[in-house]
């Protein structure tokens, strides 16, 4: 028969856990206790849904049957430094560290890697969240799998290789998507506009690339190899020598690519 | 009385102009003719709506009161070149090219510059796509403010200097964010994945952006500034330096810019 996790440990109150004790409580899933660093943001995401709270280092509750670490990524090895050896299985939710940092930890455990950005406050269908998972035996895989298929209809697994591909990638399509859209205000603000007026221009792209591949969709001076407006617009920019070179670079990236397409 | 422009023939049949010409004839504005190149393009063009086509340079239509030039920005200067002066109004369609270059080929002139990235084949919507118009005289701006009008919602004045911080704006958040979907798939092609494992990741990112503004909407290692992660990331790339580069750039932007915001 199988084992279940029904009474989890989470140890970490940032906009994951935020998002990832919520949806494991409305499935049922018993969140004995969430700690943090100070204990600040703990119990202010405890209190919402009346679970215990506390600092970490702690001692785990032992009714506990895994323990859930949902810190940023340079905090993990403090946090399994203080929590120390354990029989529970142990579970991290970073796409950029391999499964294996636990194993030292406890004989079971695995990763919950969810696919998606979250900030605090944010209703997200947690349901349409992509989870990649793993586990260090086939029978605490199967547990984590369950666990994982609770509070999402997309879990698949992958092992720490293609979870830091993931990671990496996501950090193109999203976190410098959001980056170049500020820079993009930025510039906007300056004559007294906003990113608004590119709104159509933003969801168009978007949804343009998804429907015929983003290999496909590409437009603008740099695809044309248009050399008199790039050099246009890096004179525009003369006053911000990084945006400059950040032009500059994906611009040469653009004509790179689509010369490597064309003699492929 | 207002002069209208009913009447208008087109240099150009690229991917502005497959959009431009068909909403220009259902809101009952003549289209006289469309001329490229090699006259090919424009041929196809002209087929679909029954339009003369044909070879630019060559005679425009004496009965034409506008034309309206939607070539790439490189080739417009060869084509006022050929056109020579003219009593039309002059209409140029480029993000980054004055106005003040038409004034040597007729006293009235102006620019549409269609704030959308536009591909053949591809459904637009064009009265939700916003146009930036500017004219050199008073009537020639609300003559083209009018025809403007005719086939958009979205009509704005704007001078050439905003009309510039515009497409430089607009490069960044299309071109560039539709290349780093680009870059993101490739990197997840090596894995045998594809983007579309990180579509719901990007439609969030976009509208988290669009409702809380780029600038409170920001995760990710880089505005942790999680060294550690970031330079795990850097080795992922280590194959390609170009790529790599970008990642560090985007990254050192956005640190530099939270300190600019936490600073001030």
């Amino acid at each position: 028969m199988q084992r279940m996790i029904q009474r989890v440990s989470f140890i970490g109150a940032g906009n994951l856990a935020s998002h990832l004790i919520p949806a494991l409580l409305d499935a049922g899933v018993q969140v004995m206790e969430v700690f943090s660093r100070t204990g600040v943001s703990a119990a202010r995401l405890a209190s919402t849904r009346n679970i215990p709270s506390g600092k970490f280092p702690a001692a785990i509750n032992p009714q506990s049957q895994a323990v859930v670490i949902a810190v940023s990524d340079d905090a993990v090895p403090q946090v399994l430094g203080a929590l120390g050896k354990t029989i529970r299985i142990l579970i991290h939710t970073s796409g950029s560290i391999p499964a294996s940092v636990l194993g030292a930890f406890s004989p079971e455990y695995g990763v919950i890697y969810p696919l998606q950005t979250f900030t605090r406050n944010r209703l997200l269908d947690f349901r349409q969240i992509p989870l990649f998972i793993e586990g260090s035996t086939g029978s605490t895989l199967e547990a984590i799998r369950q666990l994982a298929g609770k509070i999402s209809d997309h879990v698949t697994e992958a092992d720490s290789e293609v979870r830091l591909s993931l990671h990496v990638a996501a950090v193109f399509a999203s976190n410098f998507q959001n980056h170049l859209y500020r820079i993009a205000g930025d510039i906007l603000k300056r004559n007294g506009l906003s990113i608004y007026a590119l709104e159509s221009l933003i969801r168009e792209t978007m949804e343009k690339s998804l429907e015929m591949g983003p290999e496909n969709a590409q437009t603008g001076p740099a695809v044309r190899n248009d050399r008199r407006v790039i050099e246009k617009h890096l004179g525009f920019l003369g006053h911000d020598a990084g945006r400059k070179e950040i032009y500059r670079l994906l611009s040469d990236d653009i004509i790179r690519t689509k010369n490597r397409k064309d003699t492929s």
